[in-house]
């Protein structure tokens, strides 16, 4: 069993690792940047050492700092939580080369989806069902057109080294295309370095469900239900729930199965996501991409499964072969997930870092809350702006919902703006409310303009 | 369904009842002493009433002021909480003259089972199992010597008119037994009015089990397993758990089924507990007595049978059947409440009320807060001194006990004592996590002397 582990973030999820590690009697290690020194993460764990000054690069991206101090502190382990250095290869090969074990899949694994295009044929030579469109990368202009004529209008240009949205582009028709090919090859160029593209279809009507797998290191891959996160805001997930709305378990046991299929076909190890496009008109789904980590999500599959993933991710990495088993997966009552970030939903989600004056967060019956904030925090400006995360859980929808509002309602955070008002509109809305939504919720609902609240 | 109900209590208590009310869509109205103009609870529910000075003969238990509150602001229901009226049938029987429900049993079963010789009695007519002992009041001393003979000594002499560890004596012999009958029916009758005395087997080495019930108005009663609060400090329970370490499924059965009958016997409707003498040794177990009002330990019961027992009490009192069936219960995996009070426990647990200067309750997976502190309140003199009940929730009793240790060890309560470090030598006790022990535990246990810790 790992004995020591070094705890390679920060917020939330720095202290959701710890805690994990606590309870199964591991050690932590802490670090933080100079702009964190007062950060909850560096008290809860059992030593905690600064990595850097505020900027990322210099701190949580730090790669060779980071893993000094694991070696000088004798961990024997890396957890790199979400973000960061979460998805980087080069960094769990460095892990691997400093005899540290890497709390993730192989540098390979994640390098092989973390290419899209790569990503894709791997899917696609799995069996797993891949939006129609380029096999590989777009040799020029003309092979484009080919592919976007037999597929059908309107198509998606994407950069094979693209990533947050940028290195993207929707062509409505042959013009559109030639255009957003070459636009979108310079510009990939000259961000990543490679001006590789590559087509698909254009799916604007779907649903973002993912499904959850668990793998060991001795060939056990387990799926563990869906979550869908359809409720975004330009592609960050606001809401997130678990079962779907909109998933019935014949389609959940097929999504289930092309994710242990999409994770064994890159020899997985640990917890990772297959997101889907859900086409929930046809009751399709397409590979979206894979997530090789913890995501923020994690708890409305903890919840509604009685598996803490954290600790699972602990246990694989120390070698244990899975004890839960396919059969014993069961999804029981319904998990509803809100981040609050501090954020002004009155003026477009404007991140409004500051100090927290007073802080209570809400309590009692399924109402789970992490986070890293406290009376009296200041949160820094050079992070994400995630005040906690609320995670509620009741025996139907209908019931979850309304312990959100109740949990939500009381929720006491004075002197900064934070994204409350808006979640609680979204939790009144009709259209949320029938589980019959998309990923374009946001735009086609009315719940941003909150002064027309009360 | 209630519409409106008057929580007529304070604390977490009341707030664990405005969060359950909010959810149903009850309006909530909180009532409070001039002491407790602070208390969160009031900022909770939609409107709040003060009803008198500190003291809780004026405020808490000024029955005509709290009804006259009820009454003004057009609530349809009373929820009494525990404590101060929950078992006060003269306030059952108010509530109902004036057209408004009270949230527990009838007045006719809090006073069955609010009078312990008349208890007694209705058990052993329903064939609940009894302490051996005499068949109502002794008649005199001559009569308690030939009882206490048949029955064997040590014998327990009580108040049938007595409660909180007043109007109790033991007796090792027939000496004894004949002082201490008289001393007793003098001490009742000048504390109670009522010199009336009854004798039972004194068992010394047993366990505290309780059977939480759950009736409805059309005849239907169903157990929800056991609670096992052996963990005491001077009949003031600690520490509680369920399952409990030394029931089996067989005995479980056997319990609830005697609980079944005991609330049938009284008509029950509503949440109620039967309390247990367990004699762990021969798997026999006696009735000690009924609590016939919601408990402060309630919450280890909601997190192993996912039932909400304060929604069903709303739902039992608004006429609805019960949904659960008695085969739909089933406890899953194990759950522990440890009660964090402002007392110090290096000073004998000396109440040391306060302000609390810095509050930060722990969270993250399977860990629920029940309280109403917050950051700066002042813990009032003149109520009960609890901060705060941390439940924890996890697959087993080892990975609960990590869990809850977790828990306790991150939860920053500053400017008061509070009873966390006793409670974490409780958690590391080798006896207490054996789980063989009985309610002597903390008479048995070096946890107390806290200076050698460390």
């Amino acid at each position: 069993m790992i004995k020591k582990v070094l705890v390679a973030n920060r917020g939330e999820i720095a202290v959701r690792i710890i805690r994990a590690a606590k309870e199964l009697g591991v050690e932590t290690v802490a670090i933080y940047s100079e702009a964190d020194r007062e950060a909850l993460h560096i008290q809860l764990a059992d030593e905690a050492y600064c990595v850097g000054p505020a900027a990322t690069k210099d701190s949580y991206l730090n790669m060779s700092n980071i893993i000094s101090v694991a070696v000088l502190t004798n961990c024997d382990a890396v957890h790199p939580g979400y973000g960061f250095l979460a998805e980087n290869a080069d960094f769990a090969e460095l892990c691997e080369d400093c005899n540290i074990t890497f709390i993730g899949p192989s540098a390979a694994a994640i390098s092989q989806m973390g290419t899209k295009d790569v990503a894709r044929e791997t899917m696609r030579k799995a069996g797993v069902p891949i939006v129609p469109g380029s096999q590989g990368i777009v040799a020029d202009v003309e092979d484009g057109k080919k592919i976007a004529k037999k597929i059908g209008y309107p198509v998606i240009i994407k950069a094979t080294a693209g990533g947050g949205g940028k290195g993207i582009r929707v062509a409505e028709n042959e013009e559109k295309l030639i255009s957003g090919i070459q636009t979108t090859q310079q510009e990939a160029e000259a961000a990543f370095g490679d001006p590789g593209v590559y087509l698909e279809k254009y799916i604007q009507d779907f649903r973002h469900v993912e499904i959850q797998v668990l793998a060991d290191n001795h060939g056990n891959v387990i799926h563990l239900g869906e979550r869908d996160c359809s409720i975004q805001r330009r592609l960050q997930k606001l809401i997130e729930e678990s079962p779907s709305p909109a998933i019935d378990e014949k389609t959940r046991q097929k999504m289930g199965k092309a994710a242990v299929k999409a994770a064994k076909a890159v020899n997985y190890s640990g917890a990772g996501t297959i997101e889907f496009i859900f086409d929930h008109h046809e009751n399709n789904f397409y590979f979206m991409e894979m997530n090789t980590r913890i995501q923020v999500e994690h708890p409305v599959t903890e919840l509604v499964t009685g598996i803490d993933l954290v600790k699972q991710q602990f246990l694989v990495a120390s070698g244990e072969e899975l004890k839960i088993k396919q059969s014993d997966v069961k999804l029981t009552g319904w998990a509803l997930e809100c981040r609050i970030n501090a954020e002004n939903p009155e003026k477009n989600f404007m991140p409004a870092p500051g100090e927290i004056k007073f802080y209570l967060p809400p309590g009692g019956l399924g109402v789970r809350i992490d986070s890293a904030a406290y009376p009296n925090y200041k949160i820094p400006p050079y992070y994400d702006s995630m005040i906690a995360k609320v995670i509620c859980y009741a025996e139907t929808r209908e019931e979850v919902v309304q312990k959100m509002k109740r949990a939500l309602s009381e929720f006491a955070i004075d002197g900064i703006p934070s994204t409350i008002p808006f979640h609680l509109r979204v939790l009144d809305n009709d259209v949320f409310l029938s589980g019959d939504f998309n990923t374009k919720f946001l735009e086609q609902n009315d719940v941003m303009n909150l002064s027309k609240e009360g």
